[in-house]
């Protein structure tokens, strides 16, 4: 595919992901949004851009359609992008891969090499923060990695429908953070979280309101995550990484950069921004962007579906160390 | 002009900024690139977002355009503004109205009432934290305003070719300091300036490298700005307002939010922002989202003719400060 | 004993605390340092100070003394205590009272009603950042603690030659650490800890070269701890605590108030304090300073045998956990 | 005087800033308060110390006296330190020397050679952070210096039974700031000045409430002053060196390193700290340090008379810049 020529997208979905990708598709120089297909509020969104409508498997197969951004439902993740690898499209998808890690086995296997034009959206490897300090610390800036800290605290908790669908906390929020670690830190070999049910609704619901994850990895670094899915504060979402040679952390972004100062406090800023569309704003830009580049072949995945897999496998892992009480170590 | 409407724009010129508009309309929901006039690099850029290119004066005459966004040479603004107000146009334009403030009074008489659809593109009162500050303290947040402190330093100095057209330091750069002071202190009363020669090639061509002007307001509150042609950081431009009841501050964005610590340091971020396009991205964004509602009825320009009048007369008036080394009343 | 009465002060030891105590005492209005005992540096710190020198067992038992600062070797403190407390002195000692748990025990029972005037020095618990964020905290600012996050890195380690005589990173270092948590987040239930051997000096010596420990409350909040012996940036000694309703952290303070910005960073502050005498000056004045009030009858320990205790319990807890790779429940 | 000799001390004055002196002579290794001299109060304040007291000549002749600090009010400084030079002590004094030029002009011939061993209380200078700042600066790090910010606001006005003998805004209170800018930016040879008369109780008294002073350099370099009597935020005194290679800037001391995050704020220190004695506590201590080593023979002045001098000339040269509305160029 030339470079001249257009990626064109077919986007699964028309819930609030899709509804960012939609726009950031419009706003990509060389990507269109062709189809929209799946869920009753498709043919809107479709208007909306000038976009077609189709059922999904037929979007998937259009010869109009050179890219699928799938952004279904989670159980159907995997099916889908079965479905547009059989097709040889590119491919981005929301995560998880699916919520059952023999199920992403399963689809690894059964899509062979598409998963070389398979991006899993893990938002936070596109974010240029977190790029930057990754990029550093692999440059070796802060020489080897002894400790890793990452926190990840959302602003309010999911609705309350969505959680017995979830897969629960580790599966559904401390993945990104899994995936961060393995990121930046490399493999991992043994996990200990310890759940916490600070949350009557969700402690009914059999889920956990935060969590603190530590990790071994195979270097001898350690990693420690700590999560909350109530932060009165907004996003809250850094990394800090402490080598032999010197450290490099993240702050929060804030809505302005205006600092106040009084009578009983000086320096604040803003609260973290709270909506997540605006917190990962150029994340999501980034995505596109990379999918058309994944598309033309100008690019590998940031993310594949192997880098899923490893991360639903940790925090399975973490939530089997939650219930037992015990360290778990990961089969390599 | 109703809601669904989409806002049909000309863009004249083809320039650097001329560029950054044109994407920003692209991207823009609501407004569409209908045409690009002027230069010979009108074609290209046309072609980019499949518009079409025509002549200046046809571009502002056509009926398939509701509004002209004018970054043609600064010679011509005031021409081309009175051309597009007269084929009833709403108007984005670049700043400088005109170097010479009796042309620029002449504007205004011309345009008569069409200055309420004419936008002064003075782009800090677009950025977000900027905005932000001076809401804050218009909102009474700080009490009475005491004392402004407005610092402006460029990453480099503009190509030397560009030097002698640019009106000089006070006319082309402390110009949006001035408008920023007014912004936020009100009218102005009194100017003192002391002009830097310290860049022998700015020198040579009789401009400054920097300045220091103070000034009085109508309320006995006082205003400082530093400028820099030089800047080894990138761009440092913060305002802080000191008021009888607190302080608001702003601190310079940064590419990303790494901090570094290591043997000789701690906290570290990156430089400052370089490029003036990604440094007032947002603002770019916000004026072509700005133009749209002005051209639907739907808000009153942020800057209209009469602060871009008021700010030029504040350069004139700083650069006879710098001269004669006295300091200068202004006339209300 | 009367407000006016100045506070008379035996000091033993003569090593690098003794002689930091030393000169508070010197500072301190109320406090004088009357007799320096014990290491054949005592004659030269006495002489310094214009203090007397005497046998331990003669400075605590003398009637010229009100209280006695125990900064001797590790292993004699217990011995000390009972000492101290036989002849009724009030007493600061440095932290460990022992590296044995029964040895402490034992010495609670031995000095009886005595606790109620011995002052166990962990530092952190005088340091006006690290109290005013404690006090903050119990004050309900934040609402319910959820997660408390405590990093503490020394700049350096320490002499290989007292690492054997240290009782290892947990005993000797994490100590304080296990003090904050408990000062802060109340009492513990379970550990989980993991520790690094990063270093092979001190892994030969069978000690770790960091850590990474992980707590549960009987109020169900998480604690985690990262230790390191080798912070490049100098100490790194913070907290952050995180609740319902927002969260207090610490930033590390630096020589001076300087920031640098240039080509390429801005915002450098210097690399945090390296000396602990240094980083930890306001609290080693503040110590002394309680000793006098505690000496006259005006304060109860900050911290206390029992503080002691438990957190000596915490350490072997933990090393306990890193040896065995499982996590170790606390009998209350 | 050998290094072992001890440094006994005659103060002059008992009031507030004496009594700070009196504690940190009694903290200075090497230093002795042996006289307390002048006003009522001056027996309460020997007897806490354990010094004599005498009568101001007395002192000043006492062959038990090596060093005198005078803190007597302000229009008697230079008598006192002609007094002191007479008798060949070595000499701490606060500021001002005297209001008025020709007086300070007399009483440096008067002492003649004794300037040498005459220190002048410019607290800022003695600051670790604001001689960090100076050092680096002259070091070269930022190459040259192009344009230096003062901030300088106090946390409120002083009692205004004092204000008619202060001698006005500009002698007594940014004279410290002129000091600053010397000490720093070198050299100055305009002044433009600007008096707010913003707080009408001060207005009554014929004094200003703030003002915004703009220097010129012999490099030509600027500098700029802003004042305040009343920030509410407490002590803000800040400076900012801008050079062709970078920029030093000061950040305010809080009284705690605590940061603070809610639902409406983030990263919030403290306010800044209110009481002089607090926020220059490190000043005063090395100020009594320095008074040893020039005593000893081991320093010159940091600040000395002519410092004095010149800052009392830019003061003037600043007031009547404000009253008559012009620039006001420095004789050399």
């Amino acid at each position: 595919m030339s470079r001249q020529r257009e990626v064109r997208i077919a986007l699964l979905g028309a819930g609030k992901m899709a509804r960012v990708h939609a726009l950031n598709i419009a706003q990509t120089p060389g990507a269109r949004l062709a189809i929209v297909a799946g869920g009753s509020k498709a043919p809107e969104l479709a208007e909306r851009y000038g976009a077609a409508t189709a059922a999904v498997e037929a979007a998937c197969a259009s010869s109009e359609v050179d890219a699928v951004v799938i952004a279904s439902p989670n159980g159907v993740h995997a099916d889908h992008i079965e479905l547009a690898a059989r097709h040889d499209k590119a491919i981005l998808v929301e995560k998880p891969v699916d919520l059952d890690l023999a199920r992403v086995d399963a689809c690894i296997t059964n899509v062979g090499s598409a998963t070389e034009r398979c991006v899993v959206a893990f938002n936070r490897r596109f974010d240029p923060s977190f790029a930057a300090l990754r990029q550093r610390v692999h440059a070796g800036e802060i020489g080897a990695l002894q400790q890793l800290t990452i926190t990840s605290r959302d602003p309010a908790r999911p609705p309350l429908e969505y959680v017995p669908t979830s897969g629960g906390l580790f599966r559904d929020m401390t993945i990104h953070d899994f995936d961060m670690s393995r990121y930046i830190a490399g493999e991992i070999t043994k996990v200990y979280a310890f759940g916490q049910r600070l949350d009557p609704d969700l402690a009914e619901l059999g889920d956990y309101s935060g969590a603190l994850v530590t990790l071994e990895t195979a270097t001898g670094a350690s990693v420690v995550i700590q999560n909350s899915r109530h932060n009165p504060s907004g996003f809250d979402q850094r990394v800090e990484a402490f080598g032999a040679a010197g450290t490099l952390a993240l702050t929060n972004p804030t809505p302005t950069l205006v600092r106040s100062s009084g009578p009983d406090h000086s320096g604040a800023g803003d609260a973290f921004i709270r909506p997540y569309a605006e917190r990962y704003a150029a994340s999501y830009r980034a995505e596109i962007e990379h999918l058309v580049a994944v598309t033309r072949g100008d690019a590998a995945p940031l993310a594949n579906l192997h880098d899923g897999r490893h991360a639903l496998a940790l925090a399975l892992a973490a939530a089997e160390s939650a219930r037992r009480g015990v360290a778990v170590s990961l089969e390599q």
